[in-house]
């Protein structure tokens, strides 16, 4: 008995994306940059691959860069325009609710001299465009803001944002990891110069990230050494997980409409479910303006980490926080960023639905009892 | 028909490897930050695949990092070290036969202050000892030389550079990319602080590597973020492909003895044999101190890629400089370093054996007709 509510941490693998895989983990194991068939059919993989990822966020295949990761996809954005832009300005702005990738890539660029500014967000988690445009210096070269938090499921007001970039030139950055597979992402509709993805987080493989660079943006790159990734990203391509991506951003351009009705569905019935049957529960995030399928909550007089682990013993897979710091113990940063006390902060406890759960899931997790007898 | 010889290129995947992996392909998908059994389970295969690494290169657990490539590694030990001492000093030494992420890493480093130099070689490619030295300054924080070279197997005296990189309390780091798998690599006999390794060059998977960081090393992350490889290296874990690294890491410690005699006596025929058969033809790098199963030449006249091309056509897959700069089509830095003439080193030609190959394999390649009709 296993009822998977953490697929913000990870997803498993799609078959029909290990299927796709499974040939360049076995016979097609050639390298990408060798001249003979071998190495030439590795090669025409990653292109096919570089196309699909395009096409789920309506860019051109020039313009994504195949990353280890979604926390690379991040460093890379952040550390390589600065370093491409220093000259021209030293001031960075990102929001509070980043993700630690961006938050601390952020905090490494202030000790080789830039300036950053962490943006305060609203008690839903929000952004504030106007905000964003008040810390817009003549020194601002970057802005970064998270499109939508694994933590609280907020998404934030993109397109406004990126309009006020554009006004005063200067480059937009989002980091998508959480919401492309979740909800539509369009670099154009969104606005942006610079994207980053992860592939685990939509049903492809651990290992494999992509970063979005507008045609035109000039970027240092991260890893420097071949010419892999038009000389922007070094090191063997890991081919069987570019594969994967490919095949699991196409799987999810194509299913994304459904899949996002059948999480909201679930996700709309755990909240009722919950909020109506728990005391001291409070639903944080925004409660429109949210993921479909990401429900989080803080419980007072609760600890996150106890209500995860009594979870597990029933067989419910859920999250406190986000991954990359719940094993810290520590409030998260987003939820006091929210002005959410900390005691209360501690309680938090986040349930991510994705496309293979049912609503048996869900009934059987508000079905369980809730007070000490 | 196929006879692979590129196994510096890349190495197919062990199908024991495989196996190895698949069930974190399918149902051991968690993040190994997660605190529920599905994340330990994920956890406990990393860290036992660290114990495996490990134990192939004669470290403890905890001073492995992984990483996504040797190229990550390189630019993770070159950068990281770099912005760790900057305070101590702005100088690092370097060969010039190293490989290019060893070399353009050095190359950003000095647009952000640093001076490097890069080492001169023999004939045979060898970095002299005695020239380490000299270069070594008051302002020297880290040496870094290759282990072995792709391109023409040299095997540098590393021990003997480690004892003066010592004396004068300078860190050393080694890529052994192309040497780990192919022969012993003991970071204790080598003397050395840091060590990259790449597990896709030995029978590993591609996508993953690791960083050997020796206790009380400092180093400054390449990828910020979460706490994940104890805060040194950000992004969910690549954990098939590190439970894969793992064990083509203890296939390679067991078997290595055997495959290196193997591979010995299959390049050792057919050096021989094409070096009597073919005028006009080199044997490149160090006669003697190489990697058992590597055999490089120089072919006077012709063009490098048309062999390789020629070869492709009758089944043969070799390489010609190093995978990642073999489509620049310009004459390897390596080659030139060493004192070869550009219009010789054009024509570069490299047979990589490995542990699948047969004598039936040499033969066939011998008994081509080499002269034109």
């Amino acid at each position: 008995m296993m009822i998977y509510l953490d697929h913000m941490a990870t997803t498993p693998l799609d078959p029909r994306v290990f299927d796709a895989m499974l040939p360049y983990l076995k016979e097609e194991f050639g390298n990408p940059q060798s001249v003979y068939d071998l190495g030439i059919k590795a090669r025409e993989a990653i292109e096919k691959a570089r196309e699909q990822v395009a096409y789920l966020i309506n860019c051109k295949p020039s313009e994504v860069v195949f990353t280890s990761s979604g926390s690379e996809s991040n460093n890379f954005a952040l550390k390589g325009i600065a370093l491409a832009k220093r000259r021209e300005g030293k001031h960075i702005i990102v929001s509070r609710v980043d993700h630690h990738s961006v938050l601390n890539s952020a905090r490494f660029l202030e000790r080789l001299g830039f300036t950053v500014t962490y943006l305060p967000v609203n008690k839903y988690g929000e952004v504030d465009p106007a905000t964003v445009e008040k810390h817009i210096t003549k020194e601002t070269i970057l802005i970064s803001i998270i499109h939508a938090s694994s933590e609280v499921g907020t998404i934030q007001p993109i397109e406004e944002i990126a309009k006020i970039a554009k006004e005063h030139n200067v480059l937009l950055h989002t980091d998508a990891v959480a919401s492309a597979g979740n909800i539509p992402v369009d670099v154009d509709k969104l606005g942006v110069d610079l994207l980053s993805l992860s592939a685990h987080q939509f049903y492809g493989p651990k290992g494999v990230g992509a970063l979005f660079i507008r045609e035109g943006v000039e970027i240092v790159p991260l890893i420097h050494g071949g010419i892999q990734e038009d000389g922007r990203r070094a090191g063997t391509e890991n081919v069987p997980a570019i594969v994967g991506m490919g095949v699991a951003a196409e799987l999810t351009k194509k299913e994304l409409t459904e899949r996002m009705a059948h999480v909201k569905r679930l996700r709309d019935k755990l909240v009722a479910e919950l909020t109506s049957r728990i005391e001291n529960i409070y639903y944080t995030g925004h409660p429109e303006k949210r993921l479909p399928g990401h429900a989080s909550f803080c419980v007072e007089y609760v600890e996150g980490e106890a209500m995860l682990l009594l979870l597990a013993t029933k067989g419910i897979y859920a999250a406190s926080g986000s991954a990359c710091t719940s094993k810290a113990l520590k409030a998260s940063p987003t939820l006091l960023s929210m002005g959410i006390p900390a005691h209360i902060a501690q309680g938090s406890i986040v349930f991510s639905f994705g496309k293979d759960n049912t609503m048996e899931d869900v009934k059987y997790i508000y079905s369980m009892n809730f007070r000490k007898s």
